[in-house]
């Protein structure tokens, strides 16, 4: 057992902490103040970070192989919680960016040439971007088998219909290509019934109709929430990806590595808060003495700090199991960590808006915006609840004969 | 002891709810479309609103004596509960909608045969809004001592400058005055330090200068939360409220009413968050079984109901002893309301926002707005933080010497 | 709506406060130094206590009717949290301890003539003591359809078969009566198969077989918590209470005064704990300040303050409504209690005891066995989920079609 | 970074679990028989268990260097955890008991030869007990500069005068030494005023007064912990350990890896706890379905499997921090795994007793003996909110200018 980083994944560290000191950090107003009139999309600094982080050597660190930066889950993972420090524009200036880098995934790993050559190329170019339409309004999704949405078989096409929402990036004109889960096979077993196929921006039939807001963000610099609507949707037959039948097997290769970046990218965001709540406290005086002089703002401090050292080490065991033993090995971790870390991360955010007064639910602050980004992540993949529930039936089974 | 209604309370319940149903709940989608393109204030269908509310007999509750409804704090509570079902427009409708509320009895009480004249009858007819400024961005203002903004007396003028943020109602521009509360006299004791003056919109020196957002909401509708600078305003020293050096006094008598009105609102609201936790969860199936029949969902369930019945008891003795021994007498629940009530609502609606999946966190449900409302009252007259340390120094004084 | 003391209440507060500090208070140490070698059941100083109390009118306030003090719900309650602030003492001197006060409550309403003058007249009198056997080990006895202990007609008498434990008083020898609950008709409806009947002390094949303990207490001034078989016991038909098959309405029936009993008496645990945390932490220095000004211990204070007013509230409502409505229409409010105040007073009693170190764990304060007392009452009457999940079916009800 | 154990850990955790499997799990109710008669010391049994310990190779494992298995922490973490399963027994059968285990290493690192020769030896042999005693009845003695025992130098002697309690062994006739802290130089700097000094039982003036009790358990088989007072206790001057003024660092240095062997038997106890609770969920039967199949149970398994799953790889963290940094290094880590695993575990304990039923309660299971330990630990070596206090201190400090 050794808690110390290898050095490829020392080296990059401090590239990428070089990186963020350098470009990312002082970015960040220049950033909002350019987000709050380019609408839907990231604001236009980000081509020049994008240039930057790519000439750095910091670019596609998310993916394995050949075709990406080669690292291993437990080696990217520490990366991408230094992203998490300043999510919006490390993500995507280094190509490291949700809904992106899972789709980029699903086409390396189950693609077919053409797919390949015509969407992971330039979304590896970081040219295009991407999303991924799961969730449906009309139905609990977290059931995959309830998902409504149908993709018939037509001759040489596949016809699509159904409603998607929440699907992060879409309202971004330069998304261009949606991957979509649907079912194909209705009558199959329950795990055999959906696939997923690609869809692109501009196919008639497709209306990216509006953006969801969480809470009141509209999240326009990420491409926004779009609530998607598939009419008579028609696509060749060879834009399913993979085997008819296999959606849901590739949801869920999808998930382990996607888990690990949003998780490690929480850590990121909780060491900020942290970073924010300490400087905050120091500053202000109330009452004759500081705020970091006030037991419960020590207790909230110390707290904060011993949960991000046990989530911390959590997401690293997980990327480690899934390195070694593969995602099924690493299934139990694999929720455990869903299950952890947006509830702690979101209580840390808690704690360092209460620390920032009134200022801290604003536009002033990163805080509340990261706040609502990680409480929507208790409803990512499905809420925390179904994932206890199948994390608490596979400890009962040890039990039963 | 008798936990029945009065005849009164048990009649105007009867009014009010009467029009909840007929006319404030149909009226809330329309509400909603008007509220998204009419700007700062409230959408115009308000103004048939007030003319119903009012000719049914359903104007000014919140106010006793002869210039309002003449209720007791007791008797009103539960009228605020129910508005809270639906509080941007009931509470508007009706003319009891902070801030003008706390405005109107801080007028009602304080001010002088012109001041009320002036500004209060037409607040109190619906015609103008005003505003309260009290929180500044540069200190910890929940320690009135820290209050930097100076009131200076030159001739028959005050001066203010400083500055302000957070401040309700302040972007509408029928918001035709504000009181703002600074620094008259920073060597006197430390509670005879501060006044509060009336400041017209429109005076020379004061800019209204951008809305705060609140997790991204900007609460238009409110007439959002604006920043306010005061650069030499100089307004006639018949504007101060009451005596110079006042101004603690008249902030604590603020206080206590205010307290009750948003702590019932806020019960309002979680009775209408139980509601609607309890339709969705019998509506959505998943896995089997509809997420009514969720354990998990209802223990979410029970707790809230057992939350909330305490709640209510709380801020109603609270009223009562504000009724019978005043303000004073009930220092302890007027600060125990304010600790409890925002935390277990705010737990509520986070409970009732996750049992609608992705959804909740969204524009076409009430719960993500309504709970950024709660967040932010867990800093209103000061973070809870303050108001414990408050209330155990009162507990602890009991035991010395 | 009215919060204060009716007359009958306020008197009997005073004269029961004087009682606590003339009597109970001052006999605390004396004893736990006799019960420390007494063995099972209460210390001699008791009956001196017991005469006293009677002397004083201070006896059987819990029985409505005739036959005792003649109070409503709403009028002992507040009796009952002063007893809880010294439980032990003041509630077995007054004649007001549990599970007599139910036993007596059941032969009041369902006990026939000669029932009431074998076992209730000695009870009101205080020579004897009861028991009321209800839970098995051997199933989840929270569900009484669950419940295996079998009563069966043999011409004119019933014979018992079964197991009980955690059978509270039967270890005292003077302990003369235990209510049985079990099956007489397994094939009736689910809650027509119990039945409740009357098995005095010495009856053959009664054992009484051990004291059970609750983390490490015996509780052996109260009779303990015993393991009770019954093998064969057979008792005259004239000792079924009420009629057969209506046990569960029985057990029903007894549950409403006797929850309301145990939460006013642990608001008295609880307010006792909160003096002596205060007592303590301003009488404790530690890195150069007192603990009382520690922020997290005023945080502690607080809350527990702010717990204590909603919980009491909560209880005396739920008594008033017992006393208007009945406790049908109290039903809610007598799982809220349940489900609220066990888990509140735990809490408040976890921090009075972090407060006092170590010793706060130990038999030199009331804070540890207080705590095991609580800790126990989430289990009383069936476990706190049961409780919860009903009272939320209850909520979901009002919503179903 | 790599999360596999190493050979050493695996093969010794092989040969140890077989040992639990074999001698120490069955031999767990006679234990508990002999226990409740064997009066303060372990019960007899101990002897065979620790000779086959011995005789396996797993004895004194938690000794570093030669005197012991010379393993490191990181290595030993593990065992401790399995030992935790049954602490009562595995770890005093393996001569790896506390208060033992920090006294040996004290003798080991500080003591002189003949100390070593004296005390260390028949320790290590499992031959005599020891214990430490710290903590006063009359100071919070988490503030070691608070202490008021004295060791005053008289000649060749040193002469010690105090009271002491919570000395856990100290009741066990076996107790052959006690390692005491006091005050040999209470004008010098804070940290350099204590000393640490050799009293072997029967020396004129030191009393074992009586055995402190633990919620109601009296730990006799751990040999109590006892109240000690030391009346003009005379020791020559050898028996000092290191020099004088040392007090404080020697106590610094045996915290460390006691706080692990603490926290890994504690992870041992939750895991312990887990499968309890799954193995009684899925055997009883209520309202028509297993209490597995209840919703709210399962989320208390998964969430205890999720924090186990934190806690320990943060504790092994903190002991491999300790093999490579040093205790000083790893501060921050040793005070979080306090922090941390007490609080978790306690929680984990107490729904496993949930799920039991009264039964968890009692001396039939073993979930609230291990219950009262842990929530003990919440105090050992201070309570958690002065750990806190400090933690937060250092995280504030990389901010301080």
């Amino acid at each position: 057992m050794n808690f110390g980083f290898d050095d490829t994944t020392a080296e990059l560290r401090a590239r990428l902490l070089t990186f963020m000191d350098e470009c990312v950090i002082p970015a960040e107003r220049a950033y909002e103040e350019q987000a709050a009139v380019s609408g839907w999309g990231p604001p236009p600094l980000i081509e020049d970070l994008k240039a930057e982080a790519r000439g750095r050597g910091l670019w596609n660190l998310f993916l394995p192989g050949e075709e990406g930066a080669g690292l291993t889950n437990l080696q990217y993972a520490p990366l991408a919680e230094i992203m998490g420090r300043s999510p919006s524009i490390a993500a995507t200036a280094t190509n490291c960016a949700a809904p992106d880098t899972g789709n980029m995934e699903v086409l390396a790993q189950f693609g077919s040439e053409w797919q390949r050559k015509e969407y992971l190329e330039p979304l590896l170019n970081g040219e295009i971007r991407s999303a991924f339409a799961m969730t449906e309004p009309d139905v609990a999704s977290s059931d995959a088998t309830n998902i409504s949405t149908s993709i018939v078989r037509d001759g040489d096409e596949y016809v699509v219909n159904g409603r998607k929402w929440f699907i992060t990036g879409a309202m971004n004109p330069n998304c261009k290509i949606l991957i979509v889960m649907g079912k194909t096979d209705p009558e199959a077993p329950s795990h055999r019934q959906q696939s997923m196929i690609l869809v692109p921006r501009g196919t008639p039939g497709l209306t990216i109709k509006r953006g969801m807001k969480v809470f009141g963000y509209d999240d326009a610099s990420h491409g926004g929430h779009a609530e998607v609507v598939f009419e008579d949707v028609r696509v060749p037959a060879d834009h399913l990806i993979g085997e008819q039948g296999g959606g849901f097997a590739i949801a869920q290769a999808r998930l382990g590595p996607g888990r690990i970046h949003h998780c490690m990218r929480l850590i990121g965001a909780a060491e900020r808060a942290v970073e924010l709540m300490c400087r905050r406290a120091l500053s202000r005086t109330a009452f004759g003495k500081t705020i970091a002089q006030q037991g419960v703002v020590q207790d909230w401090i110390a707290e904060s700090r011993v949960r991000i050292e046990q989530l911390r080490l959590l997401v690293l065991k997980t990327a480690w199991l899934m390195d070694t033993v593969g995602n099924r090995g690493a299934h139990t971790e694999i929720q455990a960590i869903k299950i952890a870390t947006p509830a702690a991360v979101e209580w840390i955010l808690d704690k360092a808006i209460q620390v920032h007064g009134a200022g801290g639910l604003s536009q002033d602050f990163p805080l509340a915006g990261a706040w609502a980004g990680v409480r929507s992540l208790r409803f990512a993949d499905g809420p925390d609840e179904v994932h206890k529930r199948s994390l608490a039936y596979r400890e009962l089974k040890k039990y039963m004969d």
